[in-house]
């Protein structure tokens, strides 16, 4: 208890400054939106990132279909405007994290510009980073690769309008980096990232 | 670059295991929901400790009407459907935060127990630790304070429903802890959560 006795403790009605809380936690809150085809790595890519991340003492989390299709967006369905609405919240919610100071790492397919760059918006404007980085990986070995059999499953007619098969996908643009998961080895793609993330000044060495 | 040329990275699909994660951050994700009426001291309470907390190295962040009504929940009003869907969502979003081992504090009247308990249920069930904080003040002080002058629209009949003047508080039965913003000092009141969070292994010294 003793280490709570000396403290001065002024009333305060705002978050800590953005500066002072990056200072303390070595490295600048940011979002990394990995996007690209189902299976081309998006969510190994980004889990491995975000065991290395911690384990190098940083602060980082991955939002996935797993803790987001599951929880804030379960009252969401696959229509149109669902889907749009699906990445808009967790826009919002990649920026909270990235405004608390975390590098939060975003893995879903995301197959339209349009939204992804809604996204890229949303930080732009409240001054932080959005690195978009292209899982880039031929649509024929993604479709092989297969883990979840969802590719089987579209082939099939089970799955409507699957990215890959009969909904479309739009690559992006300009993104900030794109990883070659067939042609690098994991701890390349992972590393190029890494990079990217100390010479723009997210990682405080 | 150097410091990323030795490193070994395996592949993962899934987070680092919490405890790792914690072993890291030295502390325990965790929600730390305030409730109380207008103007009780939620705001202040929560943001005095977030800055307490993150200067001393720990990792806060505070959610409130600011950073959650202009973006995650903008597209709700105030009917009853859309209240509860707004504390859903913040429900949801402090858990992934407490999930990402982010001590998360939440800043909104949240005046239905109903609601409260249901955010409850949805830490527990994670297994992440939910702490319960109502900022008690008497009623005729919150409204003599009144700093965004809410209280005298709503008795001017501009505001309908508004908690504490036409639209009820119902208070926690077994808040894990009750701070009483006029009876104790600033300080005092965030001692006593930072001291209760000590105590429950939330942070580690």
């Amino acid at each position: 208890m003793t280490i709570f006795k000396a403290t001065n403790i002024v009333w305060h009605d705002n978050h800590l400054n953005r500066r002072d809380r990056e200072r303390v936690l070595r490295q600048q809150g940011c979002t990394i939106w990995f996007t690209g085809l189902p299976a081309s790595g998006k969510s190994t890519t980004s889990f491995t990132l975000e065991h290395d991340l911690i384990n190098r003492g940083y602060t980082a989390y991955v939002l996935d279909g797993d803790n987001i299709r599951h929880g804030l967006n379960k009252n969401l369905g696959f229509s149109l405007e669902d889907r749009e609405e699906n990445i808009r919240r967790i826009g919002e919610v990649a920026r909270l994290f990235a405004d608390a100071g975390i590098i939060v790492l975003t893995s879903f397919i995301s197959p339209y510009r349009k939204q992804r760059d809604f996204v890229r918006k949303l930080h732009v404007a409240a001054g932080l980073g959005f690195i978009e980085v292209f899982v880039d990986a031929p649509a024929e070995i993604c479709e092989y690769r297969d883990p979840k059999g969802l590719y089987k499953k579209a082939r099939r007619g089970e799955l409507k309008e699957f990215t890959g098969v009969d909904g479309p996908y739009e690559s992006p643009i300009q993104p900030e980096l794109v990883v070659k998961t067939v042609k690098n080895l994991p701890k390349e793609c992972v590393n190029q990232i890494l990079a990217y993330l100390l010479e723009n000044g997210y990682l405080k060495s």
